[in-house]
C-alpha cells in the first residue's frame, strides 16, 4: 500500500545514535555510545515520594492542566534559574516534555523554509534533525577552545543574515567543551548588535567537575530580550519524565505555548506536580554535586585509560564536566568502520559524523563515561585500545 | 522587541474552549463548558500505586526509552484494542502524549499546504487547530444523525481528492452522535474505493450509555491498511498523564515514530510503566462501568431541565455515550452573546461557533455533564433555563 506523505517525512531520520544504541543493546557490548545517566544514582525514593504526593494530595492534579504548565513548578524553576542569575517572571517560562519539545516548539513558531540557523559544528545531532524537518539552511561557525570565532561569526551574520544562533556552550554534547565569558559576551553583543535570537540549550550546565563551574549562562547576561534558554531535569533527576523548561523572552514563549496546545495540551501534570514536590522535600543541590563526583571520578578512569593509547594523531578534550569525551584519531582512520571492529571486539562508542553539519570529520567519536561504572569503563576502554591497536597494524 | 515569527504562526490561536475556561474558573460560575471528567472518580489509589510500582521495581524504568513506547504498555493496549475487535501488532501501536500528539504527529507526516481534510462539521475543535497550522484546506461533508451523508462524501472525494477522511464517530465532540454501523461501512468502502486515508478519533468510545454500546470501530472493518485508530486513558482513567495511543497502517505509524522522535525522544516513561501495572492491578472494565452510569444519570438530570425549557426551536440530540449534549436554539439567538448573559447570571457553556469549519450556526452551544455532580446540574441549568427565558422577553 502506497501512502502520500507530506514532503517534510524526505527530512525525517531516524537518529544515527537511537539506531546504534538499538543494535547494541542486543548484545553483551559494553557501550559507551549513548548518552544515558547513571540509572543507580537516581533518586527512587526521593521520586516515589514526590509522586505519591502529588497523586494523593489533590484530585484536581489528575485533571487536564494548563498548556504552559504548573504554576507553582514554573515558580520554583524561576527561583532555581534566579539563584543562577537568570531573573524571569514564570510568564516567561514554559514547561515542555523534555528540551527537545522546546527546540522543536521553537523551531515550529520562528522558521520558515530556508531560514538561516547558525550552529557550531559538530552540534547536538537531534537539534539538527528537528532544524532539518523546518527545512531551514544551517550553517556552521568556525570554533576553537573557547567558543565560535567572532569574526567567522560576524562575517556570517552580516552576509546570511540568520534568524537565530543555537549554542550548547557549557559542557557541549558532543564535545564537552565550555565557551569562555569573554566569547559568551563577543556573541551577545553580536547578537544584539544584529538582531539575532540566540537559543542556549543548556542541559548539561550543572554537571561541573570544578569547583568554580562554567560561566554564567548567556541568557543571564541578555538585556534585551534575545536569548532563550532551554534545560531539564533529565540529567539531574531522572529523564523518564520528560520535564524540561524554556525561558525567554514573553512575546516567544507566549506563542510556543500556543504552539503547544496544539501539539500536545500540556506536559504530564502529574510529573510536574511531583518535581514541585521533589524540589521543596529533597536536596537537589547535594544530589546533583553527588552525580558530579561520581561522573567527574568516571570521567578520570576513562581519560587515564585514552592517555595510555600509543597513537600519534589521537587528541581528546578534557571535560570540565558533562558526559562526554570528544576524540579526534589519525585522519586515515574512519570511526564509522572502527565501529563495526569495536562492536566485534564488545565495546561501542558513537562515531562523530553525525554530529556534523556539513563536511563531517570521519575520524571523531564520541565517548560516554556516565552510564558505566569505573571498573566497566577500565574494562571497556581496555577493548577500545585494542580495537585502535589493531587497525593501527592491519592499516 | 519585534521578532521574525515563521508564517505557520498567523494558524495559531489560543483555543476558543481554553481562553473561555480560563474566565469561567476564575469566577464562582457553574460551567457546563469545559471537556471535564469528573475528578472524584479518578482512581485515585490505583493510579498512585501503579506510580509506586513503575518507579521502585526498576530503575531503568527512569531511564530514557525508546520513542515508540514502552513495549509493554503497547502490548497491553494491543490486546484490549483485539477485545474490541481491533487486532494489530504492537509494531503498529505508537504510544503519545494525548490522543492530541497522534493528531499533530500524523498531520505533521501526511499533509503538505493546500491537502484536502474532509471533517464532519461541527468537529473537534483542537484538531481542525492543528490541521490550520499545518496550512490544509478543510472540507466540511453534510452530515445527517447516522453520519456523514454518503452522496455528498462521494462528490467531494471525487471533486477534491482528499488526502484525508477526519471523523469522530463515536460519541462525538462536541455533538455526542453516534454514527449508524450501515454509515461506517459505507465510508469505509468509499475511502478505499478511492484510496482515502481514514482518521478515527476515538476518545470517547468506552462511554457508552446502554447495554450494546455504539457500533464496532471503523479501523476494526479495515482490511485494506486505510485507518488509523487513536484513543486515550484521559476519559476512563485520568487526562493528567497524557497518555494515548495511535493504531494504523506500519509504514504510517513508523513515520510518525521517527517525527516524535525529534518532537519530543518519547511519551514520559515512568507514566508508561505505571499504565502496565494499572491495566494489570486495576478492574478497569469496573471502572468504565461506574463512569458509564455515573455520566448516565448526570445526562438524564441535564435532559430533564432541557425538556422543561418553554422554546419553540430549541432541539438537542440525547447523546448515548460521551460527555456532550450539543443544543439548537431559535435561529435569532446568537450563544456567543448568550454566554455574557450566562456568566453574568452564573452559569456557562460553550457557544458552538468554533467547532465549524466554516458557515457556524451561531445559535448552537454544547453543554458538558461529568464534571457537575447532579445537584450543581440542576442548579445551574436552572440558571441557564432563567437566561434562556430573559432573552426571550428580552429579544
Amino acid at each position: 500500500m502506497k501512502y502520500g506523505f507530506s514532503e517534510r517525512v524526505k527530512y525525517l531520520k531516524s537518529s544515527a545514535v537511537r539506531d546504534i544504541l538499538k543494535v547494541i543493546n542486543q548484545g553483551n557490548i559494553i557501550s559507551f555510545a549513548g548518552g544515558l545517566p547513571e540509572e543507580k544514582l537516581f533518586p527512587v525514593e526521593a521520586v516515589d515520594q514526590a509522586f505519591h504526593k502529588a497523586i494523593t494530595t489533590n484530585p484536581k492534579t489528575l485533571q487536564y492542566g494548563e498548556t504552559e504548565g504548573v504554576p507553582a513548578l514554573r515558580k520554583a524553576i524561576a527561583e532555581r534559574m534566579k539563584q543562577k542569575g537568570l531573573d524571569r517572571p514564570i510568564e516567561d517560562i514554559l514547561i515542555t516534555s523534555g528540551s527537545q519539545q522546546a527546540i522543536d516548539l521553537f523551531s515550529n513558531v520562528m522558521f520558515n523554509q530556508g531560514d538561516v540557523i547558525l550552529t557550531e559544528n559538530p552540534t547536538y545531532l537531534a537539534a539538527l534533525q528537528v532544524f532539518e524537518t523546518y527545512e531551514t539552511d544551517v550553517v556552521p561557525v568556525d570554533a576553537d577552545e573557547d567558543g565560535m570565532v567572532i569574526a567567522d561569526l560576524e562575517e556570517k551574520i552580516q552576509r546570511l543574515r540568520p534568524k537565530c544562533i543555537y549554542v550548547v556552550p557549557t559542557y557541549s554534547n558532543p564535545t564537552g567543551k565550555v565557551w569562555s565569558l569573554k566569547r559568551r559576551k563577543q556573541l551577545l553583543a553580536l547578537a544584539q548588535k544584529y538582531h539575532v535570537v540566540i537559543f542556549e540549550d543548556d542541559p548539561y550546565g550543572e554537571l561541573q567537575f570544578d569547583q568554580e563551574g562554567a560561566p554564567p549562562s548567556i541568557a543571564s547576561m541578555d538585556d534585551q530580550d534575545l536569548v532563550l534558554y532551554t534545560s531539564t531535569f533529565s540529567k539531574t533527576v531522572v529523564p523518564a519524565v520528560r520535564m524540561g523548561w524554556i525561558v525567554g523572552p514573553h512575546q516567544i514563549i507566549r506563542i510556543m505555548a500556543q504552539a503547544k496546545q496544539a501539539t500536545d495540551l500540556h506536559t504530564n501534570s502529574i510529573s510536574q506536580h511531583a518535581f514541585v514536590h521533589l524540589l521543596e522535600d529533597f536536596d537537589l543541590e547535594a544530589h546533583i554535586q553527588l552525580i558530579r563526583d561520581t561522573y567527574y571520578q568516571r570521567m578520570l578512569v576513562m581519560k587515564r585509560l585514552l592517555d595510555e593509547v600509543d597513537m600519534e594523531g589521537l587528541t581528546y578534550i578534557e571535560p570540565k564536566g558533562g558526559m562526554f569525551f570528544w576524540v579526534t584519531l589519525p585522519e586515515e582512520i574512519n570511526t564509522t568502520q572502527l565501529l563495526d571492529k569495536a562492536v566485534e571486539a564488545g565495546v561501542a562508542f558513537v562515531p562523530g559524523a553525525p554530529f556534523y553539519v556539513n563536511h563531517p570529520k570521519q575520524n571523531t567519536l564520541r565517548l560516554n563515561f556516565t552510564n558505566a561504572t569505573p571498573d566497566v569503563i577500565e574494562e571497556g576502554m581496555r577493548k577500545f585500545v585494542q580495537v585502535l591497536e589493531d587497525y593501527k597494524v592491519h592499516a
